[in-house]
């Protein structure tokens, strides 16, 4: 079993992100391609308005896709809980909710106070609890690092939010730095923190690289005990609600960092690489990052796998 | 008293690996901008054969000028004696001789053995002894993490130099992650080994980005107990010697990183930027990096003395 678990967000938080529409069938070969490089959870696209966000007008029929990927988890991003309706009749494996841990960044994206955003949640797991007993249900704490509308953002209030969350039956809480405000120190410190209150509950860590720290903060939430990482290939892709935010971690370069520090994700670096032409068939033209695409692998390079059999 | 020193090697390091030359008083302009930052040890040249990097011909004339900024460490790096006897007789404060870990990487860049370059750095130190006994001798173990030419190096042997190296004299040794290779697992390993045998001796880390590591490994570093760390403004140069090798972390972001995480820097991130302004006279249209000088501060952000008096 790998060590860590990459989850790809780029077919959802890097398509919407973007002006231009990826075509469906596009889509299904990008996501098989990410998938084949050993990929095994994808955020595939988001249940919401296809006025709002027309490149996920398509999410149903890209689930229903996904679904047919052997041993992948599909999962998806939904808003509230309309979105969480359709998110479950289309047959995903877990839906992730954002919650913005600022109120002011949260009444600016979905104009929901904490107090609404906890009842949305409740009335999404009461739906779950009924109907769909086997879909996991992610609380994702964004702006808990920092928010470009409030600043700072209290610790001790990200703290009992999760707690709030885990209370009313969320599976898992994840940390997200939305504006890509957060430090390796501030990483350790609130996963420690949250996780002396959730435990395990508190399971992955969304950073961006906005200010260039996203490695060193994923790096910092490992320490931290964190296995689980967003990231999104070619770095497409960030928040498009929080003004001057933008700029995912490299999941290419996230999981170089992890393979070459000897810890295994199950993710082929040079599939990962040829999957990024699959998107640029996609999407011809759109400007995608990494440092090691670029660079290239280093010489002798040895994946973890490789290492432990040493 | 800041509580790292970020020690600016632009003006050699970046200034070497570009084709074009800074005018002498753009230099002077620039050295005078970044010690104004706050930044109290720049590299400000290297003493080469002007044949080879004519781009550093000025050297002496570079040192002296950088002599009359107050408080200012002027260091200057020399490959060899010649080097070191203009670099003393300049009145520099310091010199770094670059020392390739990897003994295929030191005879394709300077055509020495290890035991010669071990000779050649005794002989400094015996001018340094008999002459310059103010002056400060560091040596920069390169291609410490990985070599482009001949792969993995062999962990014991970085340590076992580092020890040679104190042995015959040197203040200070300095890991160098001259490829881009190095991954923060390795990093905090090395570095506790290379302490173990040399203690304070081996002070200093200097990273390269080449594969968006940069920042995580000066974490890492940090996280091992090392307080002075190399980078360069705009993360312009890296070695040219080394094939694929490019990209030094850039001093803004790593500044950033430190004054964000409350590790004080002494570097007032605002002159920083616009010393940016100022290289860009000397050289212009020459490309320059850096994360937060694009994305901006974070909002509210406080720097690590405004932290700590709060």
């Amino acid at each position: 079993m790998p060590q860590v678990l990459i989850s790809e967000v780029g077919p959802r938080d890097g398509l919407q992100a973007i002006a231009r529409t990826m075509p469906t069938p596009h889509k299904h070969a990008w996501i098989a391609s990410l998938a084949g490089a050993g990929l095994r959870e994808i955020e595939v696209c988001s249940f919401v308005p296809p006025k709002l966000l027309p490149q996920m007008a398509d999410a149903a029929e890209v689930v229903a896709h996904a679904k047919t990927i052997s041993g992948l988890m599909v999962t998806v991003l939904v808003p509230n809980l309309k979105g969480a309706q359709a998110a479950f009749a289309s047959g995903v494996d877990k839906i992730t909710i954002p919650f913005s841990a600022s109120e002011a960044h949260s009444l600016s994206n979905v104009r929901k106070t904490h107090s609404q955003m906890l009842k949305e949640v409740s009335d999404i797991l009461a739906l779950r609890q009924s109907d769909y007993p086997r879909i996991a249900v992610e609380a994702s704490l964004s702006t808990a690092f920092g928010c470009s509308i409030a600043g700072n953002v209290p610790e001790a209030l990200v703290v009992a939010l999760a707690e709030k969350l885990v209370a009313i039956g969320v599976d898992e809480v994840g940390l997200a730095d939305t504006t890509g405000y957060a430090n390796p120190g501030q990483v350790r410190r609130l996963f420690d923190q949250v996780r002396a209150q959730v435990g395990e509950r508190c399971a992955s860590a969304h950073m961006h690289n906005t200010r260039g720290l996203g490695l060193a903060n994923a790096f910092a939430a490992y320490e931290a005990g964190i296995r689980i990482f967003d990231s999104s290939m070619g770095g497409i892709g960030g928040c498009p609600f929080a003004p001057g935010a933008s700029g995912n971690v490299v999941t290419e370069d996230l999981v170089f960092m992890f393979e070459s520090m000897g810890v295994s994700t199950g993710v082929d670096l040079e599939k990962l690489f040829a999957a990024r032409e699959v998107f640029a068939k996609g999407l011809p033209n759109e400007p995608t990052y990494g440092m090691v695409p670029t660079a290239g692998l280093p010489k002798g390079f040895v994946p973890a796998e490789g290492l432990s059999a040493q």
